[in-house]
């Protein structure tokens, strides 16, 4: 028997057969285009296999109330075809167990909890820097739910002081997500981040509103590891520069030795390298077959 | 049987019996000196009564891993005189009962959460903006505790542009406590802030700060309830002020009815009012006898 796995981004879907461990023996990646194609090939690639349970990390936003009408929708994305759609409802038409259900972050710092980085913790953050900025939280040992879930990556951030960008939020303009996700990047350099990499100051206006949001979120959560990935991480000397920033915000306050000593251990990429987001639906399967 | 609570702050503390519905019997209150005076007056209070637990909110940093040798001490505080004091120790000592331990903040949003504003919910934050700004949750139904405990008062905030205030925390100078606690409006405007009362500029920009730092813990926090308490919320022309702001600085991004359309039972003063401290610690000594 196996667990289904999918990673539904805005983008593309990383639809995934894995077993308990984490281990993925097939996947498949496609575009997301409408909800009927895009489900289509969801239910194609899952149907030759005995599924026990099926995971899925959705972009967002999306209802997690368990008492809701709404429960497992997608709501008010701006995705305009994906506004209301009922992805849980959809998935339990075509299989009959049971299934997982989170944002694809929160499923993404599960998986890394589980498997990665934050293994064996009862709490972490994972950050995830490219299209958008999102963050998914596990504290005191359960993914972080409330009203809604999180929506950190909107967080109000201060503004460097050398630093006149508008930023691209249509909400808030210079939230993080507006200052420092990939778009950020590319209209206030001209450029993709892939193209600047040799380019010093870009990195370090990136770092310091990255540095930032964590140290708040540090503050704010006390996350025993905070893992970071996503295609603007993969700019190498970005990490450095981070852990640097976020002990001068922090100033020797939080009197830890993680934060004090350990920095290098304590933000870190993830684990499971490209894979956090499909092993965290792997999980959320997994976690789904517990309940 | 009676359950004992303290609500130990920098400058007073709080002692009180109580029963298992958070009602006060006797309450005693005495300034904060040394931990010898201070502590000898607490043994003596609670002496005459039979206790069945005792609970302890208490100021600090203090340590609340279970594991660890330093466990219930208070540490690194400016109160030097009680550096690395052995809070619980002191207490076991005197009295063969389960204690409960945790920061000032965290009880109070307990206490909140069984017999005031957030009763029944399954998250909240409690704010207390005084002396310094503080901040308890809860998360998924449970205190939240990571690496540390929260130290939320502490966050970045952007500055407002007419705003040449340097602030007041030796840590980070213009931190949200270094912008807007108590002593951070004497200095700015040269009054403590009961003599501002009419200054409509003093409570705007206190709200514009306190309301940023309020956003900011909804996106990365979601609380079910926010309660804001402690001498400066006294101001009453604050809240409507702060509620206001925090619509602003959200922009609709939040699309929840309570966000939206009902910010005036969302954001609320402590339902248990000034004894949101030590009602929150007769809930600590409560749920140190059920574990």
């Amino acid at each position: 028997m196996y667990l289904g796995a999918i990673e539904a981004g805005g983008t593309k879907f990383v639809c995934a057969i894995g077993d308990h461990d984490g281990n993925i023996k097939e996947r498949v990646t496609f575009p997301t285009t409408t909800p009927e194609e895009t489900m289509r090939r969801v239910v194609e690639f899952f149907r030759p296999y005995p599924l026990e349970a099926i995971g899925i990390g959705s972009f967002g936003p999306v209802d997690l109330r368990r008492d809701s009408a709404t429960y497992g929708y997608i709501t008010s994305t701006p995705k305009q075809q994906w506004v209301n759609f009922n992805f849980v409802g959809e998935m339990k038409r075509h299989f009959s167990v049971p299934i997982g259900f989170d944002t694809d972050v929160n499923a993404a710092a599960l998986g890394e909890r589980r498997w990665g980085a934050a293994k064996g913790l009862q709490s972490c953050i994972y950050i995830t820097v490219g299209t958008g900025i999102g963050v998914g939280a596990i504290v005191e040992g359960n993914l972080l739910h409330g009203l809604m879930h999180p929506e950190m990556g909107h967080i109000l951030v201060r503004r460097h002081p050398q630093d006149t960008f508008a930023g691209v939020c249509p909400y808030h303009g210079d939230c993080l997500e507006g200052m420092a996700s990939g778009p950020a990047i590319e209209k206030r350099w001209g450029k993709k981040g892939a193209e600047l990499a040799d380019r010093k100051e870009v990195w370090e206006l990136e770092a310091f509103y990255l540095a930032q949001a964590i140290a708040n979120y540090i503050l704010i959560l006390s996350p025993e590891k905070v893992i970071i990935g996503g295609g603007v991480m993969k700019q190498e000397q970005l990490l450095p520069n981070i852990r640097h920033h976020v002990m001068e915000f922090l100033n020797g306050y939080v009197q830890h030795e993680v934060i004090l000593q350990k920095m290098d251990e304590y933000i870190v990429l993830p684990g499971l390298g490209d894979n956090a987001g499909v092993c965290g639906a792997l999980a959320l399967a997994k976690q789904a077959l517990d309940e």
